[in-house]
């Protein structure tokens, strides 16, 4: 480990009010830090080269294996002669089940009233959607590898299928994730996401909109709206911005942000999407770049359907990309606090004067 | 994945009001589930055997290497003619740092009103302690491979340091935790744990005394207290019960908590050490031979300093134990719930009914 430029510093987040400790004594320089598990070590092949390597026999997301996947929801383009681009489609071993009896809708409450819960242990059965997102016919295409309009067309994939969901009266919430290598949690290598609609809103969103709403309660300010520091600005596009948070848990963690308040993801629109399309795919690149391809999460956190319209004015939706570089340790599982060698600040920088191009 | 002979459901617990996915679908039988990353594939040394293996030449925590690591704090049995058993020393590279300014003492307030702390983003400098428990002078030595009174003496180093470091009025957790296996985070081998005293209460803390405070408040019960179901139980001893929790994040997680009502940790004296020694020994022992030998976190869950007496009634420390057999992925990430494949009445049964004598 080297010298320390910097001293630790210990810094929370205006989002999930998080505090998170800066050591920078605790790794080599931030230039250094790589994955020592890169998913995909041979490269990709180039964007849209037209020799496409052949599907694998094993794997059911490929091109002509639709037989051997859980049954389809909808596909990209619609049913026709052109073949799939992208196909929504069930689990197979889903953790929440469509098919037992969703829990009953709660009673109708006056405005700002939250329904009354009883807190203590409790046991509901395992309602809900888990869907898989296989985001391109062949094996050997990762999701970067696509081009903008591609990835564009992955986002209104998920936007759509969200969207459904949000209509069955007993979904609360829909989780959209994508998990990149085994180390990130990947059990299939074909490129896919995921998404779990649940029947109550998961604890990481309540606590996200109890923090922001007690920052806009006490400053009039949405905390994601107020984000003006170009230390850790990577990218602006028109409608979004690319940081590295201020109190990123992870080291190269980043946060695309609507430069717009926007409560919900799944209303975004076809420009919109292209442009995060793009901004995604270049942030992809350069984590693969920097880091050695490694393995990733990311995540759109958005807001529980449903919210009274004096949530609003505080919920701001946003995409997080979480690289993953070290094991969590007892220190974060006990304490919920996390221990981050790079400032983001550096990160920032690394990764805004990155060429990818 | 084998054919699930439970459906899915969904569980909070009522001691981080945390929601629980239970999907017996997603893995095989829960016998079945093994650790794929095994700690120390060749077994120990039987307890107690007396031709010690020669030290490991570059391990710092070995005896006869004391000159390598950071400063001593102390050593158990004090410093004398015997050699050393167990030695808490500083850590080389803290992530909290004991040698910057410590943020200034919050103001005194009347009883039960909380310090008005500015929410949003903040940054403070990084004090703090990072110290290190070496449970042996032996390299091949596991904490479990230790008699029940080694074990005791490792715990009453742990309360001692807690205590020590309780009397710094800028600290106001102490965060104790073990990490065993490098896929737990553990970069050495030799056995041993950390602790971090932190200048801020840890949100996991700040979730768990809220959630607690609030059943509290409904039912005038302690969570900690009221569990009382035979399903989930391990073992019991006069002063302690390990559980498989209700509502566990992981499979084969356990939970031992004291059986009175103790809100602190570091309170424990030497008869009730001696006793949660030995029955962590045998839970260590347990999950070791089930789950062949995985990697694992322990976490001590105990109270903030200087609490009110009115929050009392409601604050109940534990020790929770985490083997790591799988990745956790963007779900898990972005929601802040888990999905566990195995039931805790079938992981309680199955670790009760195994012999490990
Ligand atoms: N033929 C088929 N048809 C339809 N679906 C198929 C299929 N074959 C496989 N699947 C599904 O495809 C999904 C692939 O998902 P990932 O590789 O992203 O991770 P997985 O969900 O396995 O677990 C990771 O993500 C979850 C959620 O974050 C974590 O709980 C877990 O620990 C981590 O390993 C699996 O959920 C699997 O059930
Ligand atoms: N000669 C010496 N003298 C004194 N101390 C020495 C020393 N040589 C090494 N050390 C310290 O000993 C400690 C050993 O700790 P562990 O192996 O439990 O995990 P570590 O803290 O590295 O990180 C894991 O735990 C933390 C906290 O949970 C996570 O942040 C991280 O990702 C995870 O890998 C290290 O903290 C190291 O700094």
């Amino acid at each position: 480990m080297a010298e320390a430029s910097r001293t630790s510093e210990a810094r929370r987040d205006a989002v999930f009010g998080r505090w998170v400790v800066f050591s920078p004594a605790r790794s080599r320089r931030p230039t250094d830090l790589k994955s020592h598990s890169p998913t995909n070590p041979s490269p990709g092949p180039s964007p849209g080269a037209d020799s496409p390597a052949p599907p694998k026999p094993s794997c059911p997301f490929c091109a002509g294996r639709e037989s051997e996947c859980a049954p389809q929801i909808f596909r990209v383009p619609p049913d026709g002669t052109l073949p799939w681009r992208i196909r929504v489609i069930q689990n197979l071993y889903p953790a929440l089940r469509r098919d037992v009896e969703p829990p009953p809708p709660p009673p109708v409450l006056p405005e700002g009233e939250a329904p009354p819960d009883e807190p203590g242990e409790r046991a509901v059965p395992g309602f809900g959607f888990h869907d898989v997102v296989i985001e391109t016919p062949r094996h050997d295409v990762r999701l970067w590898d696509l081009d903008a309009e591609g990835v564009r067309d992955v986002l209104l994939a998920y936007a759509e299928r969200v969207r459904q969901l949000g209509e069955h009266p007993a979904v609360k919430y829909v989780q959209v994730f994508k998990n990149h290598g085994a180390s990130a949690g990947a059990s299939m290598a074909h490129s896919h996401s995921q998404m779990l609609g649940t029947p109550f809103v998961p604890p990481s969103v309540t606590t996200r909109l109890n923090c922001m709403k007690e920052i806009f309660d006490r400053s009039g300010n949405c905390s994601l709206c107020e984000i003006r520091s170009k230390d850790i600005l990577i990218s602006e596009t028109p409608n979004f911005s690319a940081i590295v948070p201020f109190a990123a848990s992870y080291p190269f963690e980043i946060w695309i942000i609507p430069r717009q308040h926007i409560s919900y993801f799944h209303e975004i629109d076809q420009d919109k999407a292209l442009d995060l399309g793009s901004l995604l795919k270049t942030m992809l690149q350069k984590l693969s770049k920097q880091l050695n391809d490694p393995p990733f999460n990311f995540m759109i956190h958005s807001a529980p359907f449903g919210l009274s319209s004096s949530c609003l004015p505080y919920t701001h939706w946003f995409l997080q990309i979480v690289p993953q570089l070290s094991v969590i340790g007892g220190f974060e599982l006990g304490s919920g606090c996390y221990i981050n060698p790079v400032f983001p600040e550096d990160a920032a920088k690394i990764l805004r004067e990155l060429d990818c191009s």
